[in-house]
């Protein structure tokens, strides 16, 4: 039976998060009805990353099993086309052995979260961004941010329907950068809690903003209390932009 | 009387262009209804660039007078929470002299056209870039650009209905650079014919695909005739990104 990689981008506004639900859009959904009307098969296709409700991929990763051996670029190209008026693009597709698995392959998840910090509000990216008016510290950001790497009980920034076993990850990385009128943060881990980048991105700003100190977001990190975390940030600027295999 | 120079961003989709219009939604048409809900008064603005439907800008530039002499933080912010629910931002406000003017007294406007150059369709970036599947040689587009800089007849890439005394214009820069998946061009002029950079824009795209040879710019130009232009690129690609005074 072939089994294909797929790598997506999509706009996460329009849909319920990645997960297929009954009578809600949501981009598994979207992909297997696509699937179905390019092949007729049935499938359940895996996912590196279960995003939430408006967030967005630009480097989401899918495995799926068809009966027929097609081209991989046929696969590619005829999704493209049943995906026409979704906001679901395709952008690359391969062929691999049947005992990849696009999420228990995964060895890396890679998270952007952009927030557009000026005055004005955004036009062109209304509902890509979290606009924030005041001045952020960046640097300030990206000092408490390095309290948050490494293995930590992240219990604080875990949100309380979190489903993983362990409150217990190792951050990779975690970097807080200017990029013009945005400040970007960027996460990297085998894996992640539940909302766990937007607990971290909200109670960084507050950093930012100058409300906390650098040091207090280490104090948040080991108290381990839901309680000590700072604001969530919301999930329009969060994108998934990669998984490592 | 007050006057204000603004810096505006808007996503041109929703609108039937800049210019207000009876009856048809238009950036001019709501910053001026924002306008009036917020001091009362009926003003008509001035604008550096009346784009066409569909084309956006991050830097377009109006001047407007008031009655009353606001604090331009006042008029920007005012602005802003009337625009609510309107693809449209105020970036900056600033008081003026009265003998400036928004479109008379600029001396270049810039414009960027971004190109998605690659097999998967646009899912977050729908109707903000052209999406060209086939790989686009930008050395050659660059070179080929070259031609159209400097003083010219742009019959060639002017629209039938430019209403433009003359076709004669001076393109200060045109650059063409690859930015990842995209290929943005860049185009500065003290003013541009109508259509004239999707004009060019479409044209130097046949370069890209290697369907026309560089020199073929050159010689449509020298034709001076809009039957030697080639394609016209949409306007979805398009941004005012700048003007200079």
């Amino acid at each position: 039976m072939p089994r294909y990689r797929l790598t997506l981008e999509y706009d996460g506004s329009g849909y319920n998060g990645f997960q297929a639900q009954t009578d809600q859009p949501t981009v598994q959904g979207a992909v297997e009805t696509a699937i179905t009307a390019f092949c007729g098969e049935t499938v359940r296709l895996a996912a590196a990353g279960r995003t939430d409700t408006g967030v967005h991929a630009t480097g989401q990763v899918i495995s799926l099993d068809l009966d027929k051996d097609w081209p991989a670029q046929t696969v590619m190209n005829a999704l493209n086309a049943h995906l026409v008026g979704e906001r679901i693009s395709v952008l690359d597709c391969v062929g691999v052995d049947g005992d990849w698995h696009a999420r228990f392959s995964a060895t890396g998840r890679r998270y952007l979260y952009r927030i557009l910090n000026r005055p004005g509000p955004p036009a062109l990216d209304h509902g890509r961004v979290w606009h924030m008016r005041k001045p952020l510290d960046a640097d300030a950001m990206q000092s408490a941010a390095q309290s948050l790497v490494g293995l930590h009980d992240f219990t604080t920034f875990r949100d309380v329907n979190c489903q993983s076993k362990s409150p217990e990850k190792t951050l990779d990385v975690a970097r807080v950068f200017r990029v013009g009128d945005e400040v970007h943060l960027v996460f990297e881990a085998r894996s992640f809690l539940h909302r766990q980048v937007r607990s971290m991105t909200g109670t960084l700003t507050e950093v930012g903003l100058g409300r906390w100190k650098v040091e207090d977001v280490a104090e948040a990190l080991a108290a381990r209390d839901r309680a000590a975390c700072g604001p969530v940030a919301p999930s329009h600027g969060l994108y998934l932009t990669g998984v490592v295999y």
